[in-house]
């Protein structure tokens, strides 16, 4: 049921491109959604897009354009006139409209707004535009269908039929006062339940939850998960209903928020995906992989000032990847818990001390398990108990170390408005690294002194 | 606006129960909604749970059942009798009594359900526990509106109004065949604005997106983030209308599925979160982190075989533990662009080579960006030019090794239907680690001998 994209077809539909043949390329475009119309053009390259592109039902061209990736969009449109873009927003919801009329080159934004033909759409849109990217305010969409407490079931369904052009979905009528401010709400299932002459006052829900323009999207998108809603009314400064957010949108910047949660757990710092250049993709990666550099390079200079212990005990070298392996990967357990309950809410961030202290547990269960086996190997192996005795301990310092720096790094951060999934990737591993191996080697130099 | 759990307020709430301040709990309660009430009682013991519980409004008291940890929930239950939780059932929409009742001991299962009073519910009930979990059966809830295509619009006013009891939220009327068959759908707004005795044949909307019971949960919410669709239909094998699986139940398979492929990349094996028992968080690491000490043991063998060379030259040593930091760092990032590609379909997944290819070239840049810089460190601090040489080549080859297994492991994982991100954790780190070492030291005896 589910359209999948793969190369077989892709390269049918390439070559129909090619050979000009519009009546294939016009059946097959039919059979498809707007998405998967967007996927397909994300594989192509430019001069095929161009191609493609006009073989697309009208009606369907715009969601088209706000389907395919940012880049190729931004391609696609530079090859159209002011007076091309424009219509192609004029069929937009006016938060969509926006969003891609920001990503025009300035120059030509305003004459692309002048262009537009429902006045009413240009002047939404270029309200829409003022309001800073990652807020409600710029997440909304203004169409949306009011109506004032007084007045009648009947009424509010004929503002309904009036509306119902620029209106595109609607699962709730909006109900305010005569200063427009927002008082409540009323589902589409009651409208039609009520009795035609029934008032408005009567049966509206007052309890209605908003958000202002100003608050984050990751604000928006945790009132809407948390509350299981479809859509979230918007108001301004003065409480006055200025636009609607629905479930869509947020879903699309939940999949964002988690996706840059796991890039900042790789190591990788700018937004990219495979299709992106080879130049973008290797720029995303060095910051971090310098910082693991830096971090190896300390790691030498410590390990550099033990050289004269390596050349009488060569075996202390032996165990240098198991300490920092070890280190990194509880270091990254523990940061994962955190930042999740972070996340999610699960975890009341106001108290740390009782969140290290359960870390550090876990982490001393965990160590005396982990140090017992590798004990247990070193005996067995026979290497000398100033060995094993310098892994074991060792080890399970480093376990506790680590476990309580991957606890506290990231309350840390989160405390200070840093994004803690920063925590959990290359920065805890490098710091575990350089720490693991100052631990080993000192505990090296005490219990070889004594054993 | 939105609720925030701080320690102080909870502590509140604590005394008030401990004094048996019903007023007081009872006022802060019915300021709350349900899923704030469930974070509150989240953090309680069982003994305050039961306590705070018996104060919540009767009509928010399954709702906030539903919204608890599943555990927590879990032992609330297991204070009740069967009949009470039979009529907290009762209250709740099909697909989520379903859930519930699942949790419970099977042996009391049959009476809790043989106890719920509406039949019509118990059956409903009975019906959705028969479906695997993870399926859309399992996901579906039976509360729907559907009408027959010769049916008219006032009519289907009329079904409305008799079903509003049972159906809690209501976007979309589904359109049947005479045998039940699904064949199409009509919004409440196209409902709202049609003349009364239109037939619902002529209005109705015949391209509706379906699932069948058997498709599992992640093609369900595959379905929802494409198509952007608040409500999505349900069919049997024989394209009967069964259930409708709403928005906000995907949205909680998303965030689960992000916080699976979170803790998969951290090396957790178990869906744990902070507040579990020591015992619980412990375990579900263990795992992973013996996996990396038996890489770190493999590692000493390795290094073990060299002794001879570190003897000679202790300076080998000195960057181990670059080395493997540097190919785990590389490994991760590349493994996570893929495995994110996969899960946004922005990457076709039947052509591996020139997947690889890319990753090779990305390796290749920052291989010679990173090989470079670390030449000439070594060379700055004097070190001699077989060391220096050594580090360099052997970095460079580890950044494309670990660039080909980044890549390679999660799309070979995937086409093997295992879940890509386990290869974005400690199993490509810890590859990696034994890869790196080993080349290093190979290099180190080659270079070593020519300079």
């Amino acid at each position: 049921m589910q359209f999948e994209l793969n190369s077989e077809y892709l390269n049918q539909l390439k070559t129909a491109i090619v050979e000009q043949n519009d009546v294939f390329l016009k059946s097959q475009l039919s059979e498809l959604y707007a998405v998967d119309i967007a996927l397909i053009l994300n594989q192509l390259d430019l001069e095929e897009s161009i191609y493609l592109y006009d073989q697309i039902d009208e009606e369907l061209s715009s969601d088209v354009l706000l389907e395919m990736e940012d880049e190729k969009r931004e391609a696609l449109l530079a090859t159209f006139s002011t007076k091309e873009i424009a219509e192609q927003l004029d069929n937009m919801d006016s938060d969509d409209a926006a969003d891609v009329i920001n990503e025009l080159p300035e120059e030509i934004q305003e004459e692309v707004l002048s262009q537009i033909e429902d006045i009413e759409q240009a002047s939404d849109i270029a309200d829409l535009m003022s309001f800073e990217e990652g807020t409600a305010g710029s997440l909304m969409a203004k169409e949306l269908v009011s109506v004032h407490a007084h007045e009648t079931v009947s009424a509010c369904i004929d503002e309904i039929r009036r509306q119902t052009e620029s209106v595109d979905v609607l699962y709730a009528v909006y109900v305010v006062d005569e200063h427009e401010k927002l008082i409540g709400m009323l589902s589409l299932k009651k409208l039609i339940i009520s009795h035609p002459l029934a008032k408005i006052e009567e049966i509206f829900d007052g309890d209605v939850i908003s958000v202002k323009t100003s608050a984050s999207s990751e604000e928006v998108a945790d009132l809407i998960r948390k509350y299981d809603l479809v859509v979230l009314p918007v108001i301004d400064q003065l409480g006055r209903l200025v636009g609607r957010i629905t479930v869509d949108d947020v879903v699309d910047v939940m999949r964002e928020e988690a996706e840059k949660d796991i890039q900042l757990m790789s190591g990788i710092t700018d937004d990219v995906d495979s299709n992106d250049s080879l130049w973008r993709l290797s720029r995303a990666r060095i910051p971090w992989l310098l910082v693991g550099m830096c971090g190896g390079i300390v790691g030498s200079r410590i390990i550099g000032s033990y050289e004269d212990q390596i050349q009488i005990r060569p075996e202390m070298a032996f165990f240098i990847p198991l300490i920092g392996a070890t280190g990194g990967n509880v270091g990254v357990q523990s940061s994962a818990i955190i930042v999740q309950g972070l996340a999610n809410n699960t975890l009341i961030a106001d108290k740390i001390a009782p969140k290290l202290l359960k870390e550090l547990s876990v982490g001393l269960i965990n160590g005396v398990i982990c140090s017992s086996l590798i004990l247990g190997y070193n005996l067995l192996i026979n290497e000398s108990w100033a060995l094993a005795g310098t892994v074991s301990v060792a080890l399970f310092t480093v376990i506790l170390c680590a476990s309580f720096l991957g606890t506290f790094v990231p309350l840390m951060m989160n405390r200070f408005k840093i994004n803690p999934a920063l925590a959990t990737g290359p920065f805890v591993t490098t710091l575990n690294d350089i720490i693991g191996i100052s631990i080993y080697f000192l505990v090296g130099r005490i219990l070889y002194g004594i054993l």
